[in-house]
């Protein structure tokens, strides 16, 4: 009935008339199911992202799921220094940390936004501190057709162009401006990836009550509506692209004015889109991880995040944006905050297990040993399972009361400050190879003084 | 195989064993399937627990889920003095807090033990105190003939006599001595609320590799075991009388030896445990409601509670203890933790409704309105939903990071402070009857004098 706006792409335009939707200036409708029918024609219900090291590829879609780190925030936050504007260095910082996180997916590549290098250049940056800090798979800038290009030419440079051309390597985020339109810079961004037959998630943002309304179930239908209309055309600038729909549903705060995260609505909100994605049957993304508008590591943030993964994670979605490291409605990225949620994915990364009824398990042995009234801490089974039977945590301790006093009475935060730069101290980035790392510095250098020149 | 041991008292062995079970000294094992036959024969699969203000009375079992804040806890926190023993003074404000928050639906009479009272005077001090401050179910001291028969008492008093024999009022923790063992105060706190047709729940308290084995599956069995054996029990001590299956499971760190909480297994095993009350036919009872091991309300304290909390919902716990408050592994109860842990019950409150699919949610007259690319703050829709549409927090808050650092960059437990101050400072207990507050006075002293008197 209302329709989506296709912006300042005749292009797209003429591709969505030909496949028989109602084309009126940017106005584009389509019948009851087109997009459901031209999406399930070719979209992969499953596709693997590579990683420059095989063992970190990740399969999307089916029972996967993945876990990947905050991303696209100006400013990063650490007890010592507070709040202030990201650099690069903490940019390649945040990416060694997530290596070191087993749990996180993703390698991290805009966990914060390199202010301090011009804007035309920071997707080059991106691009070669992830690869040079990091072994997992990487996620791509999509907006502009310059910027898609460059992720992909910088790909090849480490993965191959023959590799490249046959195989998804990398993930980009393209984002409708909800409600109901999608811009010419992501549609650019799209056809480049879409050429390269590379990844993408169309994912709205919505906060109710400003780009969506406040009722669920119509920004539910708002965003399904988007994010088909995204899909489609995805599928039809190449058919047989991988790609996986999105979502992000949060609210604006009605005592505020600001946006809201991890609040109850939204939970249900991403819930019920994983089980859209699921009935459309292609992979889906949830970019609300953990997700909180908190400003600091404190109380507040931990509960909103924890609140906002645990319902992503028994959503079943596929792969899970911002699920460490948010802060502040994402405008801030903690190192300290960082730690502390990978705690929290590791935990529910044993939860998502299920309960083991093994034999072993079941610790017959160990009930018959000590009868009834005893102690089962020196008990043969204890004794034997005792490195690998229980999770165990990073930070989050249980240490007593005493104990914890004489060591200073640290709060969680505090305990995350000295684990970080810990982990950063001993860090030794993963192997690459010499002429590759050239080769990706020499293209950033020679692109970043080519787009300075240009006269865009 | 192994059995369970009823320990110092002659008359439950002699009961077990005209039941039919194979009583030897104190080690008592039952036939397969009969402890199972003798609860599904007589225990309600749902009962009415009545609160002196009848619109606060709560149903226990089948779909309905009722929230109860910390208790037992001989330390109180809060900013301001830190963690001390907690006097009769600050439980009456604990419990005069609970009954501001809606989403608690327990008076809470053990949110802290009065340590500054004898031990022989704080259940009457407890009974009194819910009371008072309190208009909604007590919970009710059960270790011990005496201490129960004063509970009873007490409750006559408020409700009379009458009404106290055909309902129930009470509800009190029958725990195992995991493993396998019930004590003998435990089983006269039973006997005197099974006479007075009153409800217990039979709660093993497992610590995995302490009190039971490091296998969750034996864990469970463990626990079921126990379980069963206890209300089995008393269904023949009194066929028909309320009960409820209760779990604990948390464990014993691999790292500091110290008592873990908040961590994946007890969360597996907490919500596979209602599973198991659910295929028994009797309401559950969770006591690992939103439980941690951080000593201060930090971040480690949120992840933990929430994590919990949100994962005993979900399994459908019929009442969850423990869901406000609690600090240290249950050594401490917190003020600003009982406040901040109160949005948290009101968030997954709030989740646990789902998604509202009616034509008002669906919103299609905002979608309408609003057009592709335009903003919603202002809808008619919007604005019609403004006050109800979303989820408000009282403590979590959506401010920017320069209004809250106007504000004085306070953190989540900061604000938790200046809120339960606030609520204090204005508190007004609800009205109860002159003469039935001036007999539970009379009644706590002149018990208090005679148990003082008394030999034991």
């Amino acid at each position: 009935e209302i329709g989506m706006e296709f912006r300042g792409d005749a292009e797209v335009l003429s591709i969505l008339e030909r496949a028989g939707a109602d084309v009126r200036g940017e106005r584009v409708r389509f019948e009851r199911g087109m997009c459901r029918s031209i999406i399930q024609a070719s979209a992969p219900a499953e596709f693997i992202q590579h990683a420059r090291n095989p063992e970190r590829s990740i399969r999307l879609g089916g029972m996967n799921t993945a876990l990947a780190p905050a991303g696209g925030a100006p400013f990063v936050h650490d007890l010592d220094r507070g709040r202030r504007y990201a650099s690069l260095e903490d940019l390649n910082n945040l990416i060694s940390l997530v290596q070191t996180i087993p749990c996180l997916h993703h390698a991290g590549g805009f966990l914060v936004a390199p202010m301090d290098k011009d804007l035309s250049e920071r997707h080059l940056h991106a691009m070669e501190s992830q690869f040079l800090f990091s072994d997992k798979p990487v996620v791509c800038a999509g907006a502009g057709t310059t910027v898609a290009e460059d992720c992909v030419r910088m790909s090849a440079l480490v993965f191959g162009e023959e590799f490249l051309a046959r195989n998804c390597v990398l993930y980009g985020a393209v984002n409708t401006n909800s409600p109901l339109v999608l811009d010419a810079t992501m549609m650019e961004g799209m056809k480049v990836l879409a050429r390269a037959n590379q990844a993408v998630t169309v994912s709205p943002y919505i906060l109710s009550g400003a780009m969506g309304p406040v009722g669920l179930a119509g920004a539910l239908a708002q965003q399904l509506a988007e994010a088909m209309a995204g899909l489609a055309l995805y599928q039809l600038l190449r058919p047989g692209a991988p790609c996986t729909m999105g979502t992000f549903i949060g609210a604006v705060s009605m005592q505020t004015g600001g946006p809201a995260f991890g609040t109850p609505e939204s939970m249900l909100g991403s819930a019920a889109a994983v089980e859209l994605a699921r009935r459309l049957g292609v992979p889906s993304n949830n970019a609300g991880g953990a997700v909180t508008a908190a400003r600091i590591p404190d109380a507040q943030a931990a509960y909103e995040s924890a609140l906002t993964l645990h319902t992503n994670l028994l959503s079943g979605a596929n792969i899970i944006w911002h699920c460490a490291g948010w802060l502040e409605g994402g405008l801030t990225t903690g190192y300290e905050k960082l730690m502390l949620d990978a705690d929290l994915c590791s935990s529910l990364e044993v939860l998502t297990r299920g309960i083991d009824l093994s034999t072993e398990s079941q610790s017959m042995d160990a009930i018959r040993e000590v009868e009834p009234g005893g102690h089962l801490l020196g008990a043969t089974h204890t004794m034997k399972h005792f490195e690998t039977a229980l999770w165990r945590p990073s930070i989050w301790d249980s240490k007593t009361y005493e104990q914890w006093s004489e060591e200073g009475s640290q709060d969680a935060a505090k305990r995350a400050n000295a684990l970080w730069k810990r982990r950063l101290a001993e860090y030794e980035p993963p192997a690459i190879d010499a002429g590759v790392r050239e080769a990706l510095r020499d293209y950033r250098r020679r692109r970043a003084q080519e787009i300075a020149a240009s006269p865009a």
